[in-house]
């Protein structure tokens, strides 16, 4: 039994609705990142689409605002995830959780996770939020 | 300089704003874990629920509901933390997210800390929707 | 754009074509796993099988038993995931890694990921190989 | 049952009490890092001062030498700390450990989290001891 | 080039150098942990003892009190290492470090490693402090 | 007891050992890693190499292709373990991974760690292959 052939027609209808998903919360940061994979990890970068968010993401149980809220956590709980924080606090403004709302999940994060986690998830939000001309962010 | 006397009157008043906020969303669990912490810990206890959820918690940023979501994708991605998700899968239950919204959050968890972490917070909210009678959850 | 329905044909050849993968290394320890997922969390047992065997562990690039190899190498990095391990040091012996290269995976870990990790994994493959009847292990 | 306002004149006299603590164990690393969480995350900023060196920092169960071998240790095995590490290095002088005991701690380190997170750890160090003009450290 | 046998005299020397160490300051809790591995994984467990104590923990760096602290901290962050914090609150205890300096150790922890891990190992703390009958913890 | 001197001549045949191990499996990425610690840790230089590579690497129960296996999956489920996986990955390809079964790895990585693990070590693989020419990778 090998693997399905990510080129077959089922498996395009499958990455096809996952794009849909993916450029529906992403707002273009995205393709860079899967372009990226397409000479070296192009299975990796399918499943990510197709997979993560054709089967996934869009399922109903939660909304792309609570996404996004359940993702950041665990990104800053991980560590060492620094390029997808940036991603999806981009994602996370695109679908609309407030400037905000995301410095509250970190500030959150801190008694979770520690302060060292916190503030390494701030600094690539105020990256984020400088190029957006997000700064200062409203307290409360 | 030297750190604040606990038993202070300003520490107890933060104490006891952070003990409402607890009893506004915990619904229960946490007074067996704090109490389990008077005669080893008890600076420990004060601090989780002054800081915690007098200082943090309570914050406008985030609505309760909010800082589950937050919370669950984090304990999910540290691991190691049955214990915890037990009492927060408990407070998500009382400040208002559904079961099927508390599994999704599991689900969508796979993707970015792996099936294995998504794999034990299921078995912990198993155990929970058990004793509440909340099985079997509706999947849409 | 939502989420493919589980119980569609499509979605269920891709189910078989896992199961097959899954049946064919296992040996018999997944189905508890996934049975205990019936009444919680369908879709996440659909895709640990649709995705997880189906598309990813079938994939012609690495043999099961390399496969295995990385999957204990990881498990132990991680921590917590004693259900895990418990899981796929049967699997490991199922597709043909021998007790003795199994604990040399754990060992070899410790230069990695520290002594106690390395213990944690010792331990679950003790009481793997106790019930399987193949201590002691031949050292190298 | 709202937080309190950072900015009451009772949190100001906790931040003082921990910016006290501070000035007296850091040397001058912080205040750039609080400075930076100004325009994005002040509570949180607040908080790391208040709670962290005010009421945790400060308390007499560990002297400041001890409480920088936890940290260290801590921030070691998370992982993924390296701008944490730096400040706390430079902490760590600062209280007394010498070079010595900070890299004997990262050489222990070794066995309990692995050779990967030491050799980062003693990276961020080199670093450190350079611009110090600390190198070589005396190994014993 | 192959390992050296861990059975020859050389090995055995460096074996015999750590055990020294090990007992000196491990109190008895150790050789369970050793004996249990002695069908499954002997190398394991000959360079926990050779390595580990004979060549690291033995060098003159850092006294053993402030290796336990170093060791209570990196457990803490790591996660999932309970039984091996058992042990090394046990070797923390037979060094000298006194219950208020353990505990200490946990609750400044909660700030790096976010307070779920400190209870976890407070837990722990309560379990042997229970054993040696030195609960109350004095609180300063 | 005291640690043996590293520089005595027992250590130093401990250390040649070793040496000849990573030569022979390196190809000459670690050296320069060596050297830089040598001013600053020489005795954790001493025991990677006599330790990690000189008794255990050397072992006889995997052969370097499944130790490299099992060294990937650690460091990917590890996190911020860049500098190592970048070192890994190049002593994979010499030990005769394919680029194939390197990506494979990494892959199959994101069902057990998540994608952002998977995906922080595509990235390393990415600039290792084009440094020597490797890509596209053959996606069989």
């Amino acid at each position: 039994m090998t693997a399905p052939d990510i080129n077959s027609p089922d498996e395009q209808i499958r990455y096809q609705r996952g794009l849909e998903v993916l450029n529906a919360v992403d707002g273009g940061s995205a393709p860079a990142v899967m372009e990226n994979l397409a000479d070296i990890a192009p299975a990796l970068a399918h499943h990510i689409v197709a997979f993560g968010f054709g089967d996934i993401y869009s399922r109903p149980g939660l909304d792309p605002k609570q996404r996004q809220l359940v993702t950041l956590g665990i990104l800053t709980a991980l560590g060492g995830c620094e390029p997808q924080l940036e991603v999806h606090i981009r994602t996370s403004l695109n679908v609309g959780l407030t400037p905000t709302e995301i410095v509250e999940t970190f500030t959150h994060a801190a008694g979770y996770a520690g302060f060292p986690r916190a503030l390494n998830a701030i600094t690539i939000a105020k990256k984020v939020f400088t190029e957006r001309n997000l700064l200062p962010v409203k307290d409360d």
